[in-house]
């Protein structure tokens, strides 16, 4: 009976794997592999496969018969292709040995270099390096990597035992020990694994090999492991590890050996240019270190002009072959060229787009595998500024990142400040506990916005996000004094006039002036969205609350409005005949203050409805408490007292009386048009009256209207019965008629659980996902901040799932609604609406459910087209 | 072909129907006709059956061919039999109509009396009667019935002609006015119908009748009765009615007639007694209207004794006929007897178990039966005070029926005062904006507690269902001045020393003393109860925090606790420890702190243990969050700065930091474990080391350790862990081992619609229903109070969901959340400990789904155990 195959040989271009073989052999095989068959020079090697390892967990951790014979003999293969011999005093065999699995994993074993070495080999290295000093510091290292990975003893040991040694030696830096002290060192390491283990340091190469194999095998095992296969669903398939073994290259020989990286193109712009540094004389480790400047790639061709044409030709090739932008890593090894590695190279959002864009012109991929190639929320890089990943930052405090982006500017407390800093060419970030309409011009002049105070959807969140301004909101770390000019973070104090930086995208302040990478919009970009819009089917709306919104997101390609809040109406101008008719003892005077309140409305609507010309435009009605909408203090309670003549204890007492212990779960959404159906009316008048008179003037309108929070048919159908009664009143008033549905936010699980019910009558369903997520998981976004990073840190979840629908729970809710609804109605237009609708995975999610639309924030609708077209190309895979 | 059967004849001791065929005939036809089978005097009549009332609406309106000649037929008969004629002047036959389906429903139409009656008419009646007086009254109350329900004239027409009238003549009550008077009355009534209609009034009775008919049937074609049928899931069939045409008799005829009400048994205390009353030469309405006083039906024996023992007697046959305690209308007319209804009696609780356990003893009915006559919640009246219902009250305001019962008082608004004047011998009231761990003493020395802040599981309401006392909560209508000793409710004073009586079991306030029906606990009581635990196969455990509570269970009943809530103990004696750990910076700190509060927890744990010797005690881990423990005012904060040593100013910052917008969704239940595992860590400590104590003294304790809150298997996985870890060391410790079980409360969607995942690692699941519901709907059980009560008045919700399980949602998640549970773990405990755990239909729900027990308040149990055992009888049905 043949043995089965366990051990696969790469080098000298011809190998027994390749590409495909990923499963087996893991990636960093699979490569290896690929590389030698395209005759690309590989360090030869051979990568022991990931069969092994599950016959290893399977059978007690014992190894099948036979792997060590074909190890021997793929050992042999190695000695024989570089002359060289394990433990040889001439030419020694040294080598590396690498995990590597289908997919990376965290807490997999760290990189075993110079394997092989005993005081033989060292003077093999001598001999063949010329280098005493080179050789004892390879065999140190050796010692301290072994010991510590394969045996378990304390990286502190060995590095108290260097202390030791450079302190009498008198020297600061390890580079200023010399060989002698470093031969010493070897055996005091050895002696130290000897006290710890009990054993002596194994000094047969071949039993250093079968340690190291031993090691790695264990490591996936380990409980980090495992945690994180769990938590990313990796099947214990593709968590099983290879063992890559392959002979070890040195760039540190001499003038004519050097180390390097490169791209095949420019991973800053895309620009199709070979990009890359190195140093001559240096291994690998010592370009990523920084003590020495490396120098840009293309000096290579002045220096070792041989080696640089072969670089440039096997970049080349390798991207040809892999179709995609190269990230390499290069030895030169007397003069000799040898690729240690090739993947696809990470890229920003701008080269990203240009590649994918320029790669399907070039011939070398098609246009699905374009759309594919740009990761969508990397959109975010062209259309806002952000922090230069090169700059050093300094973080002073972390709140939510409410708003992306990235702004600086000197620190105001003020609305009125800012503005008038604005106003004199300053650039400004408007610091505050919390923001109120008032503040809105102030918000306007800043660059940023920073609250203390506030979550996702506070005020100041949900205006920075209107305005694609950046906003970090909720920053609890911040001890904000208004009165005196200053904030308190970590202790220290930042006073009006000092430089901030703001990254909305990651909720960090940081301290004083970033350097901010300004977006850019190519030609490539509206290319690649096109692309984007001929894929994809799912349609994609924008959550817009202003004609200027609505006129802003039709330019990122929006094909209607998913969510237009109307209370965004209310904070405006008509604040105050708000809060009359919310002061309002009888229906008659409610009713007087919403008459009040009637045009601002409507001539909104008319403005939205012109904006989205023949797009559908859904509007939702009231949905925050009212007492969201009345003063906070007493000053203010005092001045808006006097300002519309209602006093001053009544409105106290009012105030009193709509307080909320949990306000989230409390007297809002349509339980407000409930108790109060005359606000729906209200509502609804002015969406009709605004409808009729666009439509008179020849401009297609289509208004969904939508009634929030939503739990039991019964609120749907009293709403419902509202709103179409108003509309039949206007109607017959105006002599117009416009065509018009009426469905309802799906946000809360009683609504999901009955959406049968809710869908015999409503004709559209819209998840409100942030909401649905609060009351799934029983977690307010305000307050979860203080425990969640804590669980995202810990991974007691994976991620936030007010950034990343849960797919697990809210996502079934998400399920059960749809096909329930479905089920009774099966044209039911289904969307999304909660800040998921702009994530990437959220989006792909709702195409796999079936869904009509995602509605998203205008800076995020081109994301979400992207990811919607990626959506269809990944279901057709 | 003969023709279909649509009317139906009753009386002379035969009948055309029967008691089964009530959905053929409606209730009432169905009754009378077995009433007339079991040769019981009826007045004679017929029913036109509700196969009409389908035919009428399915064929638009039109009565099926035949109908009229079916009722030509039995009016005849009917005429036959009474020897009377329509419109005869000498004996005419007049008739009551009234609707009657097989369940009944409200908004159908009132009953008409004196059908028949024309100008002939009345003077046939006067010629019968000898009372002129009476007929022209009989004639005017006829008209104006008529003219209101059949020609919908509004009532206060007749209202006001007959206010003129009596203006006119100077007199103030309707009886004043004499015959001459009543008869121009019918003249004036029949023009104002006239004026009205556009129509004569009917003076044909035959016309007369079909008009009745058709407003009976129309009635249940009218929105109300389609709400209302829609709302209590009555399915079509049973939602039709049928009409009962029934000659009129009269018992306000003279001396030898006269009218009354009976039970066959006392419906207050259930004594097998013949208990009524009547009133001679009345009609029936005049015992109801309380003009006259009614004599108790025993002086019958004295004034008519035939008819009295054939009333006696026929009670007797109705009952054993029924095999229940009947409830019965009769006329006596010129000596004669007629019953004109019965019907099952309502009674008491106190009665209902009575007559139920006499019953069976008298061979009336058996077991099963008998545990279904029984209300479980009418149990509560056996077990705490009620307010009589006779008693006249005056609501003064009302709030949150937080914990059932009646209290009578006098107002105090402070703790120290209610210690005070109990021990004088004063029954107090104490009333608070909301209570505090400092008021224990004060609430235990109170009748009742009414607060006007928080909502059913505030302090005050949790507390007080624990010590099974009266409580009023979140009574927003009053305003509290605790400083001025005075409160105010719809603008009048009540001050300290002012008498109120609290029902907490619907929220009202009363003022001053009302009369309070003491419980009692007779041996009929234990009897039904051992029937029910013979019956019942759920367990029925009970919600209790402290070795008191436990023992309280134990005598209702209870095997078990469900819900132990561990905070209660830190609100008690260790509240001060409980305040420095949450103030600690650093965990050894937080765990000084806690080694303080250990000692406490465990002397708790080994009372409850020794209480529930050989029962399962659930005790859950801390849930509320944090600044729950923390003063909540300046002074308060002031005080325990100086009390603990902790600076006020960082007192402050600390309230400030826990502060949440939203608390129910915020850092509480298995997050703060999860943040803090040493708190976990002290708990399952104190709960061990209890355990093992108790244990070596040769008692059996069985914990079961919940995890609150859970909403993803990590949380569950890794407080888990901490529990398991700290059990391990101290069984090592102390040499002793216990058997536990670890297992989650699921009040959270996500942990429902994850159940298994979670049941993977948990061994039982406890649904807390409070915050489950609290989730689903996505309101607040504090705040919700504001609109819930506009809901179920308004029929948006049919009940309160707190009070009643919401089936059709929440309990779709127990169902999805057992289902998907036991499908990962067969053997899975399944358990409610919500508030739903003691409401019966909610309990029987619970029996559905396979739980394995429900778990409630102390004073519930009871009610748990009845309705346990009818959820297994009404099921063999």
């Amino acid at each position: 009976m043949p043995q089965p195959k366990y051990v696969y040989f790469f080098g000298g271009g011809e190998s027994d794997g390749n590409a495909t073989m990923r499963t087996l052999l893991g990636g960093k095989g699979a490569n290896l592999a690929e590389m030698s068959n395209l005759g690309v020079p590989v360090p030869p090697g051979f990568t022991i496969s990931t069969e092994v390892c599950k016959l290893y967990y399977e059978n007690n951790k014992q190894y099948p018969a036979g792997l060590d014979e074909q190890i021997d003999e793929n050992l042999e293969k190695l000695e024989a292709a570089l002359g060289a011999k394990f433990g040889d005093t001439e030419n020694p065999l040294l080598l590396s040995v690498r995990s590597g699995a289908a997919v990376s994993m965290p807490g997999m074993m760290d990189t075993i270099l110079n394997l092989g070495l005993n005081d033989n080999a060292a003077k093999g290295l001598i001999a063949r390096s010329g280098n005493e000093r080179f050789a004892y510091d390879s065999y140190r290292r050796f010692v301290q990597m072994f010991g510590n990975v394969v045996l378990d003893v304390d990286h502190d040991e060995f590095e108290h035992l260097l202390e030791e040694k450079k302190k009498a030696k008198g020297v600061e830096l390890d580079t200023e020990l010399e060989a002698d002290d470093l031969a010493v060192l070897v055996d005091e390491f050895k002696r130290a694994v000897k006290q710890h283990t009990g054993s002596d340091f194994p000094d047969d190469p071949r039993q250093q090999l079968d340690m190291a194999r031993d090691a790695v095998f264990e490591s996936s095992g380990n409980p980090r492991a495992i945690t994180y296969r769990r938590l990313n669903d990796i099947s214990e398939e593709m968590g099983r590890t290879a063992v890559n073994v392959q002979a070890m290259v040195f760039g540190n020989m001499g003038r004519t050996s050097g180390s390097g990286v490169a791209f095949t193109r420019n991973p800053s712009t895309g620009a199709n240019q070979f990009y890359g540094e190195f140093l001559i004389n240096a291994q690998g480790e010592d370009v990523v270190a920084g003590i020495r400047t490396p120098l840009p790639v293309s000096e290579l061709r002045n220096i070792l002009p041989d080696a640089y044409t072969e670089l440039v030709d096997i970049g080349l090739k390798l991207e040809k072959h892999y179709r995609d932008m190269q990230d390499v890593e290069f030895t030169i090894q007397d003069g000799t060229l040898f690729m240690l590695q090739t993947r696809n190279g990470k890229r920003t959002g701008q080269a990203a787009v240009r590649i994918a864009v320029e790669m399907v012109e070039e011939g070398l991929i098609d246009k699905p595998t374009a759309l594919t190639r740009v990761p969508a929320n990397d959109l975010d890089q062209l259309l806002h500024p952000s922090v230069d990943p090169d700059a050093k930052v300094e973080v002073i405090a972390q709140g939510l990142p409410a708003s992306p982006g990235a702004a600086v500017g000197k620190v105001v407390f003020t609305a009125l400040h800012a503005e008038e800093l604005a106003a004199a060419g300053e650039k400004v970030i408007l610091v505050r506990t919390e923001t109120s309409p008032e503040d809105i011009g102030g918000m306007d002049a800043a660059e940023g916005i920073l609250t203390a105070r506030g979550g996702m959807t506070s005020h100041a969140a949900v205006v920075a996000r209107g305005m694609g301004k950046c906003c970090v909101a909720g920053c609890s770390a911040l001890f904000i004094n208004e009165d005196a000019s200053e904030f308190y973070a970590e202790g220290k104090r930042y006073a009006e006039g000092d430089f901030i930086t703001l990254n909305g995208s990651t909720g960090d302040v940081l301290n004083g002036q970033v350097a901010l990478i300004q977006p850019e919009l190519s030609g490539q970009f509206g290319t690649l969205m096109e692309w984007a819009d001929e894929a994809r089917s799912l349609d994609v709306r924008t959550n817009a609350d202003t004609p200027e919104d609505a006129k802003n997101a039709r330019q990122f390609g929006a094909e209607g409005i998913g969510l237009c809040r109307t209370e965004h109406m209310f904070f405006g101008t008509g604040i105050d005949a708000v809060r009359e008719m919310i002061l309002a003892d009888e229906t008659p005077e409610r009713e007087a203050a919403l008459a009040k309140l009637l045009p601002h409305q409507r001539s909104d609507f008319i403005g939205i409805f012109e904006a989205m010309a023949g797009y559908p435009v859904t509007i939702r009605t009231l949905d925050p408490p009212l007492h969201e909408f009345l003063p906070k203090n007493e000053a203010e309670i005092h001045e808006l007292s006097e300002r519309i003549g209602v006093d001053a204890r009544k409105l106290s007492e009012r105030i009193e009386e709509l307080h909320e212990f949990n306000p989230m779960l409390g007297h809002r959404g349509c339980r407000l048009g409930i108790v109060y159906p005359e606000i729906t009316e209200m509502q609804a008048r002015a969406i009709f009256e605004a409808a009729v008179d666009v439509a008179k003037r020849g401009i297609t309108v289509l208004p969904e209207i939508m009634i929030p929070l939503v739990g039991h048919i019964n609120e749907f159908s009293l709403q419902r019965k509202v709103v179409i009664d108003t509309a039949e009143a206007v109607f017959k008033e105006t002599g117009t008629r416009v065509e018009y549905l009426v469905g309802t936010m799906i946000e809360l699980p009683r609504a999901a659980l009955t959406a049968d019910k809710i869908a015999a009558e409503a004709e559209f369903f819209s998840y409100g996902t942030n909401d649905l997520t609060q009351t799934t998981f029983g977690m307010s976004r305000d307050d979860a901040a203080k425990f969640l990073d804590d669980y995202v840190k810990n991974g007691v979840l994976e991620y936030d799932p007010f950034q990343i629908l849960d797919q697990e729970g809210v996502g079934s809710l998400l399920q059960i609604g749809s096909e329930k609804g479905r089920s009774v109605r099966p044209d039911l237009k289904v969307g999304i609406c909660g800040e998921h609708g702009g994530e990437p995975s959220s989006v792909k999610f709702c195409y796999g459910l079936g869904f009509n639309y995602v509605s998203c924030s205008p800076f995020r609708v081109p994301i979400a087209r992207l990811a919607a077209a990626q959506a269809v190309i990944e279901a057709e895979d």
